[in-house]
C-alpha cells in the first residue's frame, strides 16, 4: 500500500495539515506499517493498534515547542515513533543497533521520558511540568496512562502528587479493560462501571441541577451549601475518584474517534488545574487475530500475518514452570501462584484455571505480591511469585523487609533471568542476583535445563527456609552434553583438568560447548557449575580451590554478582590461582538478540575459548 | 502512679471484664507510662499517645483466637505491647536485648506482621485473610494504617486487591492529619474534607433518600435503576474514595471515644465484604508539648517531662546538610529539595520555609520522589532528594530504571546511612552502598565529617553526572584528628606504614582512633579514606597496592559492598599482600547502641586494634 499520507508526516505539527477523514485514513495506513512491521520484528502489538487514534489526536493537540509527552511503558509508542520522524528507521525497530521499541530521550527529542517497566508517567510527567514552572516555559505536559499500569503504586503516588498541584498537569488514561492480561482489582471494576454507565455522569450532574430547583428538598442543600462553602460545594460535585484525588475529569470518550479526542483534549488544555481525559480504546483494534486474543499479541515474536500464527514456537522454561506448579499444586493445597498481571507470560494460564482459589493475580503490583505473598507465608501457605527478573526490581525493600527481615518463606519465580534480548536496557534481567545477594536469609538456584527447574522449584518449595529463588531464562533449554547428569546438588561438575570454568544458569551451556571444543585441540578443562548461587556452600568453593586457573563467566552484574563474592571466599582459603572474572561491567545492555550481546558481552563459547587458549599460550 | 487497671490486663480479652470509664481510667495509666518510658528510654511517642484508646478498643473487639491486628509501620505498637503480656519488659523497649519498639513475631503470638516501614499492612493483611480462608480458620484479619501511610503506592496496592476480594477484610484508618510532617497531596485534602463535612455523608445518604419519593425527578432515576441494575445502584450510594476501590465506609469515627469505635468495630464484624473504618485522633494526644509540636515528638531521644526539651542535642549531618542546601539555593535558584515526609529529619525545615516553590514534600513515597526528581532533571533543574538509607530500598527500580538508565542527573543525599541504633533491623542503613552500587551510572561519595559533607554535595550536585549520590550517618561529627585536612580528592590518606586500615564514612574515626593507639605501641599504620565509594577510582587501587596488608572495614553489607570491589580491582592489579574484610556478613543487625552494634559487628576501634596486633605477632 502506497502510504500517501504517513509519508507527509516529519514531524506532529504536520498533523495540523490533515483533515479529520484524512486522519483516519492515516490511521489505516500506520496501522498496516504495524502489523507488517511487528510481523517481521517481533514486539508489542496490541498496545499499538490500540493507540493509534488516541496518538495521532495527541500529537495533533500537543504539539506546542514545549509540550511534552510521556508515555507510561512505552510498549505503545511506534506510532508516536512513526509522527516524529522515524519513519525510515521503522524497520529497525528493536534490533541492534536499530531504533528501541521503547521512547528514548537520546533517539528523538520528541521522546520526553525513557520508559518500560509500568507507573512511572505521571511522577514523571508531574516533574516535567513543575520544572517548566520553574524555567517559565509555557507548555502543557501530558502523561498518557492505561488502565493496568494504573494499579502499580507508583501511578497513585503520582496522581496523589499532581492531584494537589495547581498547575496544568493532563493525564490521559488509555482504558482498554486490560494490562497484559485481563485487568483486575477495585480499580478495574470502578473503571468498568464507568465504562457502562457512561451516561450516568450526565444524568447525575443533571439530576443534581433540578434539585436545586426543588422547594421540598432544595432548601437543606442550600443552607447546607451556604456552611461549609467550597468544599461541599466541591463535594456535591463530587463524581469520579480522579476528583478526589483533585483531577478535573473528563470522560470517558471514544478513543477511536479522532474528533471526539480532538474536543477533549481542547478542553483540557483551557483547564488550569490537574485534568485527568479517560479515554477508551480496544486493545489490538484493527488486526482480526490480535483483537480476539489481545494478551498473546501483547508482546510477540514473528508471526505470520494471515494466521496470526508465531512463525517459531518452541516450548521455554515459563511453560515447564507453569506445568510443574499445577502438578505440585494437585498434590498440596497449601501452594499458591501469585502474578502480576503476568499470567501468561510466566506460564501461568493453566493454574489459574486449575487451581482458581489458589491463583492470585494482583495486577502491576510487585511490592504488593510479595508482602501479600509474605502475609500468605505468615500463615503457613505455600506462595510462589512468579515474576520477570527485571520488574521484579520494584520489589527490592518487599523482600527485603517483609519477608526476609521475618524469615517468611516465600517463593520467587524469576523468569527472563539474564538477557533477553530486543527490548534493551530496561528489560535486561541481569541486576536480580546482584540485588538479591544482598538480602540476608535469601537462597538463590539457578538451574540449567528443564528438569533442573522442576528440581530446583521443588527444593525452594520445600526444603528451603526463608526466602528461596528459583532463576531462569526467557527461551528455551540449550546444548547440555549427553554425559551431564542433573541433581539437586548444590553444584555439579562437567568434565576435569587443572583449568575451571565456573558459571551458573544459562552460560552452562556455552561452558560445555568450550569444553568440547577445546577437547578436540586437546585442552581438558573442568566445568564446576554452581546450582545454589546464595550461599555458596564451602564444598564449591574447596572444589575450586583445586584449580590453577578459574574463569568465572557471568551473565549479571560484576558488582555484587556471584563471582566477587566467590573470589572472595577462595581468598579466605588462601587461593594460590588466578581467578578471571567476566561479568557485566557497571553498564547497561543495549538491545540485540540474546546471542550476540552474550557475544559483546565476552560470555559467548567462542570467547571463554579464547580466554583460555590466552592463558595456555602464556 | 499505682497501675490501677493496667497491671490486671494479661491478654487483650482481658479489657472485656473493664467498663467504658474503667478503659478510659485504663488510657490514662497507660499515657502516663508511655511518656515516662519514651522519656527514658526515646521512642516514638507522638504516634503512640494518639493511638491508646484506638488500641483498647482494638484489642477489646478483635481478640478471638483467629484474629489479627495487622499494625503498619509499627510505631504505634507501644499499647499494643502493654496489653499482650509484655509489661514487665517494656522498660527495655529499645534496648539492646530489650524488647522492640515495633512488632515482632518472635516477641510474640499477638504480633501478627513485622513491620517498620511504612504502607504494608493492607497486603500483608489480605494475604493473612486470604490464608486463613484457605485453612478454614474463621477470625477477623484488621490493618491499621495511617494517613500518612496512605500516601504510599503500596497501600492503594493493597486497597485495590483486597478491594474486590469477598472476603471480610477490615481497614481501620488511623485519621490524625500527619504522616510525620504534616501530611500532604491529593488524598490528604480529601480526607481533611471529609473530617470537615463528617455530617455531609449522612445528609447525602438522607437527600437520596428523599429523592426516590419526589415525582418529579424520582422517575428517571427509578428507570436508570432498573436498566443498570446493582452496578448504577452502587454509584448512586457512593460516597467515598474507599466505596470506590470496594470498600463499605464507615466514619468519620472519634479515636478518643472507647464506645463509638466499638459500636463501629461492631459493626464492621457483621458486615460480609471489605471493609473502612475512618477513625479521627490527635497525635500526641495527652502530653501537652506532644500535641502542640507532634512532629518533634514523633520519633524522639530521651527528654525531660516537665520541659519537653531533649536531654542532649548535639549538631547532627542533617542540620548542616539543610543548613548548606539553603546557601545552595540563594545561590542557585535551578536547585530543588524532595523530601517524603521527613521534612524536619532530613534537616530541610529552613529549605521548605525559605525556598517553597522548589521544596516538594511528596508524602511516604519514596519511589515517586526519584521519578519526580528524574523528571525535574530532564528539564535542567538541579534536584536534591533527601531520604533515610532505608527508607531509599523502596525506590531502587526508580534509582535503576527513571534516573540511571537514562542518564539523568539527581542527587541522593542518604541520611542514616550505617548503623542507626535503637530502632533496630528495619532501620539500619547497611543496605544503600550494595544496591546503590550494582546500578550503573552511580557515583557514590562517603564524607566522614561536616566539612566533608559539604564538599561532596557540591560535587554531587555540580561535578557528577547522571546519579549522584552522598551518605551520611545519623547523628553528629566523631573523633577526627587536627592534622587531618579535609580535601574533594576521591581518597584521603592519615598516616603511614606497611599495614593499612581502607575504610570510609563513619568508621574513618574508628579507624584514627586505632592509629593513633597503635602509635603509642610502636605500630604505625596508615589509613587509606575511600571519599568515593563508587567508582573506586584507580589512582586509589594503585595506592592500596603499597600495603603488604590491608584491613578492610565496611560499616555495611558484605555482598555487594566496597570491599569485594576493591579486592576484585587489586587482584586485577596482581596485589600479592593480604586483605581483611571485616563486613556485615549476610545477616540483620538488631537493635543496640550504635557503638555496642559496632563492636559485635568488630566495626570498633579496639577490634581494628587487635586485628592489626595479631596480624603483627604472627
Amino acid at each position: 500500500m502506497k502510504e500517501k499520507y504517513l509519508e507527509n508526516i516529519q514531524r506532529p505539527s504536520d498533523l495540523k495539515l490533515l483533515s479529520i477523514g484524512q486522519l483516519d485514513k492515516l490511521c489505516e495506513e500506520i496501522r498496516a506499517k504495524l502489523i507488517n512491521t511487528v510481523s517481521n520484528n517481533g514486539g508489542h502489538l496490541s498496545p499499538n493498534l490500540g493507540a493509534v487514534e488516541l496518538t495521532v489526536a495527541l500529537e495533533r493537540s500537543f504539539c506546542g515547542k514545549h509540550d511534552d509527552i510521556v508515555w507510561d511503558v512505552g510498549h505503545q509508542c511506534y506510532t508516536h515513533k512513526l509522527l516524529t520522524g522515524r519513519q525510515k528507521d521503522f524497520d529497525t525497530i528493536r534490533t541492534e543497533g536499530g531504533i528501541s521499541g521503547f521512547p528514548k530521550r537520546e533517539e528523538s527529542d520528541y521522546d520526553a521520558f525513557n520508559v518500560g517497566h509500568s507507573s512511572t508517567s505521571i511522577s514523571a510527567a508531574y516533574g516535567i511540568a513543575r520544572a517548566k514552572e520553574l524555567k517559565k516555559q509555557f507548555g502543557y505536559t501530558v502523561a498518557v496512562i492505561g488502565d493496568g499500569a494504573l494499579t502499580g503504586g507508583l501511578a497513585f503516588e503520582g496522581l496523589n502528587n499532581a492531584g494537589r498541584s495547581k498547575k496544568n498537569i493532563i493525564v490521559v488514561l488509555n482504558d482498554n479493560e486490560m494490562s497484559i492480561s485481563k485487568n483486575v482489582g477495585g480499580i478495574a471494576k470502578y473503571l468498568t462501571n464507568m465504562r457502562i454507565n457512561s451516561g450516568y455522569l450526565r444524568l447525575k450532574r443533571y439530576i443534581e441541577k433540578v434539585l436545586m430547583r426543588v422547594p421540598l428538598i432544595g432548601k437543606p442543600i442550600r443552607s447546607a451549601l451556604l456552611k461549609s462553602k467550597n468544599s461541599m460545594r466541591k463535594r456535591l460535585y463530587h463524581d469520579t475518584i480522579f476528583d478526589d484525588l483533585g483531577f478535573i475529569y473528563y470522560g470517558p470518550v471514544d478513543g477511536h474517534d479522532i474528533q471526539k479526542m480532538l474536543n477533549a483534549f481542547k478542553a483540557a488544555k483551557r483547564t488550569d488545574t490537574p485534568v485527568l481525559v479517560h479515554v477508551m480504546t480496544t486493545k489490538g483494534k484493527g488486526y482480526v487475530h490480535a483483537e480476539n486474543d489481545p494478551g498473546s499479541f501483547h508482546g510477540i515474536s514473528k508471526f505470520d500475518i494471515d494466521t496470526g500464527e508465531p512463525l517459531s514456537s518452541k516450548v521455554g522454561y515459563s511453560a515447564v514452570f507453569g506445568e510443574y506448579m499445577c502438578e505440585l499444586a494437585q498434590k498440596d493445597n497449601k501452594i499458591c501462584a501469585i502474578t502480576a498481571a503476568m499470567a501468561s507470560g510466566t506460564g501461568l494460564k493453566q493454574f489459574s484455571e486449575l487451581y482458581k482459589n489458589r491463583f492470585f493475580d494482583v495486577g502491576i503490583a510487585e511490592e504488593h505480591a510479595v508482602t501479600f505473598s509474605a502475609g500468605l507465608a505468615s500463615k503457613g501457605i505455600l506462595p510462589v511469585f512468579s515474576v520477570y527478573s527485571s520488574f521484579l526490581q520494584r520489589a527490592y525493600d518487599q523482600i527485603l523487609h517483609d519477608a526476609a527481615a521475618q524469615k517468611l518463606h516465600i517463593v520467587l519465580a524469576v523468569d527472563r533471568a539474564g538477557i533477553v534480548g530486543e527490548d534493551g536496557e530496561t528489560h535486561q534481567g541481569v541486576f536480580d542476583v546482584a540485588f538479591l545477594s544482598t538480602i540476608p536469609n535469601v537462597t538463590i538456584f539457578a538451574p540449567s535445563n528443564f528438569n533442573e527447574l522442576r528440581i530446583y522449584l521443588r527444593k525452594a518449595i520445600y526444603d528451603t527456609e526463608n526466602v528461596a529463588v528459583v532463576r531462569y531464562p526467557r527461551g528455551g533449554e540449550d546444548y547440555i552434553p549427553d554425559s551431564y547428569a542433573s541433581s539437586d546438588d548444590d553444584y555439579s561438575v562437567y568434565n576435569s583438568g587443572k583449568i575451571a570454568i565456573v558459571t551458573y544458569g544459562r552460560l552452562f551451556s556455552n561452558a560445555c560447548m568450550a569444553v568440547d571444543k577445546l577437547k578436540e585441540d586437546g585442552i581438558d578443562v573442568a566445568v564446576i557449575k554452581l546450582n545454589k548461587i546464595k550461599p555458596i556452600v564451602s564444598s564449591a568453593v574447596e572444589k575450586c580451590l583445586e584449580y590453577e586457573n578459574i574463569f568465572f563467566y557471568e551473565e549479571g552484574m560484576r558488582t555484587g554478582g556471584v563471582g566477587e563474592r566467590l573470589f572472595m571466599k577462595l581468598n579466605h582459603e588462601n587461593y594460590n590461582g588466578k581467578f578471571h572474572l567476566t561479568a557485566i561491567d557497571d553498564k547497561f545492555v543495549k538491545q540485540a538478540t540474546v546471542s550476540s550481546a552474550l557475544k559483546k558481552l565476552g560470555l559467548d563459547t567462542d570467547s571463554m575459548i579464547n580466554d583460555i587458549k590466552r592463558i595456555i599460550d602464556l
